[in-house]
């Protein structure tokens, strides 16, 4: 299995990071997080923008994912050029030079530790 | 990033807002909501129709959101021409002018805090 | 807004009915739902086949939506020709003679409270 | 309903089994779950492979899926040709002879027992 498979380019409308946590740190904060595929015999280069509700959108996030790996990374530590504003909305595209699988998870634990999930939609 | 993507018409089959609530208010309080990011250099103008179990649907429910921007918005909020009723079962078809990537989330604190999420179908 | 939008057919694959609820009836029975929208002019009738583990799939089960509307059903409700079984795994294929848009939900008081969604890949 | 639905090929890119788990065994361990749906009549051979943050992907590990059968399978039962890591990042392939219905769960009990679910991205 190594063939490139997914898509170059994905969105997520939905992103919230709440301002609170409750529970034993890291593992408990409240996050979100990108789980990226990356099958091919190829690293992937990605660029991420990061839109808002009421300025302009912020990027490009640049990450890397080596050939024939998944890689985790939370949006709480998408810090450079800026950090990704708590307990406010915020919507990713993600563009990348090789065909990627993404999926979106929540761990919100500012309430009473439920956890919500999503996948990314391929456009 | 000023390409326009997504989709002109998403739907939500499974709306429904619960009739009680638990936890400080605003924060807690059980609602569906609307990510709606519009990526595209022109704003977005949006006709919501909301479906019923029972009678005719309702509509349009009308929403704009900016060029280059995320909008949140809570079904709660749709007033006019009328309110969607709590406790009941509700779709949304959503059309809009231009493409949009649209994702439903879901928060309930009628039980125990948790929290439902899914994705809307790009129709 | 009468467009039949969506599609003819789709399948749930992760149907579970825990065996156990906690909290008052019949709000907190767990369930597995369909939510199906039939934005046509149209009313459309439906066959569910249900597939198990380790016997032949079991069906027609035959609904019909009318026109305009959005219909909810329990799977639990769901008992001719016979129940589904709780505690064990199940899928559903429904069939429609009219485009719809279904998103199926789970509603699961067996242990904290906890919800889970998914929606239904149309095929 | 004999027809076989479905895609030859699915991902998942946000695998991640707790390492803890709280409640009764082995109803509420903390688990990853794949919902196998083979319409056709014909049975399924699936190759999974396992990706890794840190090194090569793993597999396969070969299932069946009977004709005109649903299977569910726990990502902590793939064994074979090694266990699942507990605690860290995976995704997953899986490629069929055969068109199939795939459906991804989460139930994670290392927090206050909430669940998560999402769907296989058909590729």
């Amino acid at each position: 299995m190594t063939k490139a498979i997914g898509a170059r380019r994905w969105a997520i409308a939905g992103g919230h990071i709440p301002v609170e946590s409750h529970g034993p740190e890291p593992a408990f904060t409240s996050r979100d997080q990108l789980s990226i595929l990356n099958t091919g015999a190829d690293g992937a280069s990605l660029a991420i923008t990061v839109f808002h509700p009421d300025r302009d959108p912020v990027g490009p996030y640049e990450i890397t994912v080596p050939a024939r790996r998944v890689r985790r990374i939370r949006v709480n530590d998408l810090i450079f050029p800026e950090a990704v504003e708590l307990g406010r909305p915020y919507a990713l595209v993600i563009e990348s030079d090789r065909p990627l699988v993404i999926q979106f998870t929540r761990f919100d634990s500012s309430g009473s530790g439920a956890r919500l999930g999503s996948i990314a939609a391929d456009l």
